[in-house]
């Protein structure tokens, strides 16, 4: 067989804020062999998300933490290019948690086939993997959406909101974005029919929020925390349910998260807010890909996708996850 | 007809942090006459509770604010003394919003009659009143309560606290209260039968919740907000509820509340934070009068009152409330 020279992208240390370049060491090794019931991929898309900033983090979560010379965790879609495992052949497009590396070897635990001929690879790690899986599962189940709700979400025009806001117009419900900048706004409205975004950047959210949602707001399904949670908290309707996906304005803060000094507003307005982690859904995954590939198929949903060629360019594309600059679904193709 | 003279606590000012006495102006008055369909109490016990500091402040809550020049909105248990009103005779004992004053005019809006030889009159402000309900309410629909939980409660020794920590007890939950001083701390896990009491005052929250819940909470019912708060939402259990039912602590800060730094465990646990307001359950309240007076009487559950006599204390009262000095429910009696 073959040698593979891999790159391993390995955490160094642990960041304190934005993690800055010697957060990563990039290693060139040898690839081993798959052992019987191993096989090996070569990495198409890696993922870049924003919950990788808390996995480089010490101590208890709801994953272990990546530890420090480990190659970072991602999500990937891949090729198997060797296999000693009976369910897996060369040729076949898988997706799993093959990491920030071009080869990765794999028994086959989390790691699922996909279909190229269905969907473009990166689709796969878009709205038909974890990002469109957090969208359905945190808007319906968490959410417990319904037709006619005044639904809000930030994070817009990025991997998970572009897909919640859709969904949710699918639904019935009117829905009203929060994104950065004109352009961004632009595509939310134009492109993917929400009925009207909020430039945070350049309007006041809380007046925005109340122009957009007189009657205030039934869900806000909220990835940014910070002040813009606040200034939703303070426009709830009645009975509203909080969905809480993600707070990235807060994971590179140097000490503790701000807490939502609104959140009285629960009580006023005999709301909730709960939060999730996508994987606990994973059984249904099946069923909510079937639903989001026919959207997808038939026009009404779209993903848009930010791709960034090469893999020694993950610090920097992870960095401008956090500073808002990428602009839909950020991958990296290897 | 005799002509009664009246003492109103009226609100003069919108206190700045902890109410001062400038916030109260005290009048003398002569009643007047009840029209046809109304009627004329005597307060005989006003109750001081927590959440008379928000209807203190001006702007939107779940009920109008207090006007300046009225008369302090409180909840009384009361006897009728001159009554045109077709439901209501004098020597009736009633309870409703009378205010902190010895004389009020009703015309039966959200008035109930009371039977002062089922249980003392101020019980009907305390187990048997809003506390009670709140307590009831809280705990059963918010907190959905099931055999087993391992419940906290802060502000355990308080009016709310004392009754939620018991019929966590009755429903056989593990119970852990929270209150401030060795004293408070003794008699609830002494007289009202909670498995442990933590001492604010003297320990360190964080570290104890760790001692006594080594599998987490699975409800946490919040009275207090500020560092409780953050320090039960780390220590939650997988799927717990936090009921926010008020934050004592934070009601009198000059400046914005301070939010719930450690919200995200929420997602972490997939835990739900759910506000209410005891006023919703209003059609229930005679079930649940019904079940918790059982309960008094059988012994099962008891309720501590700290009475405080007359109305000129008022304004040093609603101090004591915020100050946590109270021992049990606090009342003033006329």
């Amino acid at each position: 067989m073959s040698k593979h020279e891999n790159i391993e992208v390995r955490l160094a240390e642990r960041p304190r804020g934005l993690p800055g370049d010697a957060c990563w060491k990039v290693a060139r090794t040898e690839c081993a062999e798959p052992a019987d019931g191993e096989f090996l991929v070569r990495n198409a898309f890696v993922s870049v998300d924003p919950a990788m900033r808390g996995w480089m983090n010490e101590g208890k979560s709801y994953i272990a933490p990546v530890e420090i010379g480990e190659v970072m965790r991602a999500i990937c879609v891949a090729e198997v290019v060797e296999s000693k495992h009976p369910d897996f052949a060369p040729g076949d497009h898988v997706t799993g948690l093959f990491g920030v590396q071009v080869y990765a070897l794999s028994d086959g635990e989390g790691v699922n086939k996909v279909d190229p001929q269905l969907a473009p690879l990166p689709m796969y790690l878009a709205a038909l993997g974890m990002p469109g899986m957090t969208a359905y599962f945190g808007l319906i189940d968490v959410g417990r959406v319904e037709t006619g709700d005044m639904v809000v979400v930030s994070a817009a025009a990025g991997a998970v909101g572009q897909v919640v806001g859709q969904i949710a117009k699918i639904r019935g419900c009117d829905v009203v974005g929060i994104a950065g900048g004109p352009e961004k706004c632009a595509y939310v409205t134009t492109e993917l029919g929400f009925d009207a975004c909020i430039d945070y950047k350049n309007e006041k959210v809380g007046a925005a929020l109340k122009q957009y949602c007189p009657d205030g707001i039934d869900i806000y399904f909220d990835n940014v925390g910070g002040d813009i949670l606040d200034a939703a908290l303070g426009r709830l309707a009645r009975g509203a349910r909080v969905v809480i996906c993600g707070a990235i304005s807060q994971y590179n803060n140097e000490g503790a998260m701000r807490g939502p000094k609104n959140y009285m507003s629960l009580l006023v307005n005999r709301a909730s807010m709960e939060g999730f982690v996508v994987f606990d859904y994973v059984r249904r995954y099946g069923d909510a890909a079937r639903e989001i590939g026919g959207w997808l198929a038939d026009g009404r949903l779209k993903c848009r996708l930010d791709i960034v060629k090469g893999l020694p360019n993950f610090p920097e594309t992870l960095r401008r996850l956090y500073t808002g600059e990428n602009f839909g679904k950020l991958l990296i193709e290897v």
